[in-house]
């Protein structure tokens, strides 16, 4: 019944906390799914509960979560399977060795300037971690190494959710790695 | 090119070290492959290496492991991959605990009598655990739970390996989870 062709691809959302990552892979899954295809959501908090437990948020235990989320989506997209990972995962290096190891790795830096975001602040974390209250808060007293050259850039601050996972759609469109069935 | 049709399940070899289950898994993997199906093999030390870094042998520890497999096995079944584990998984609530979330769950119990494994010990682990060298040695410093009701029981001191591959092969047909393609 599937109105899609796809390939097993794995679409990276990364960016800072609040920034829209899953607000955007919500979406993003909701399309997939309507359109048949097979896919699977690995979101930072489901990963944490399901593989990460006991890990904290020293760039040592970042490393081997985004690691780990790295061999789950190579498992997966190798199968055929689409998987959407939405994970701030702050460092370049830990991104690049996910890319270098994954079959059809697309990133999308999920972008949004801090001063939006410390407005925005819905779950109250970057007044607290303005005022120091936060160890290892990306972004503040932790960095977040931005892609230099992501498959797709969008900006929560200036597009609407549609425009954001438009761009997203295009570009798996331009790549062949999903076609619509006519 | 398939020559066989197949749903997604879990075919989960549980047994003790040296029992056979790597030896049997391989003859599986090879199998399946020829046969140009979807299948991955999560064996112990992969799944040590990629997503349990860290963990070491205490109940705990044991049954986390247990668990990110039977995630990650879930993931893959439910996608219409086949999953080969072979891990020792030594404790019946955790396998229980897998086999409740797993969609087609499959228990191979790869059994053989403790003085046979003693006797062959290729890796001379048994010589030392028997004098005591070894903490948290399944089947003799620490606790084997058989399988109370597996589907598939195979006995490695017994039979040869193309009959033990044979029963596992006759059990999924029988299922309906794999079938030939004529």
């Amino acid at each position: 019944m599937s109105t899609l062709t796809h390939q097993g691809f794995t679409l990276w959302l990364t960016g800072m906390s609040g920034a829209g990552k899953s607000t955007i892979s919500d979406a993003l899954m909701e399309r997939f799914r309507s359109a048949g295809a097979k896919v699977e959501l690995l979101d930072g908090d489901i990963v944490r509960t399901n593989l990460s437990q006991g890990l904290g948020f020293s760039r040592e235990d970042r490393d081997t979560n985004i690691r780990r989320i790295g061999f789950v989506s190579e498992l997966l997209s190798r199968n055929g399977i689409i998987v959407v990972v939405a994970a701030i995962s702050p460092y370049r290096a830990a991104r690049e060795e996910v890319r270098a190891r994954v079959t059809n790795f697309v990133e999308v830096h999920v972008d949004c300037p801090i001063e939006v975001l410390a407005k925005r602040d819905v779950k109250g974390l970057y007044k607290r971690a303005l005022a120091g209250e936060v160890a290892n808060f990306t972004g503040i007293s932790d960095p977040y190494e931005a892609p230099l050259n992501p498959e797709v850039l969008v900006r929560t601050d200036l597009e609407t959710l549609d425009e954001s996972v438009g761009k997203v759609w295009s570009e798996l469109t331009r790549k062949g790695l999903i076609s619509p069935n006519d």
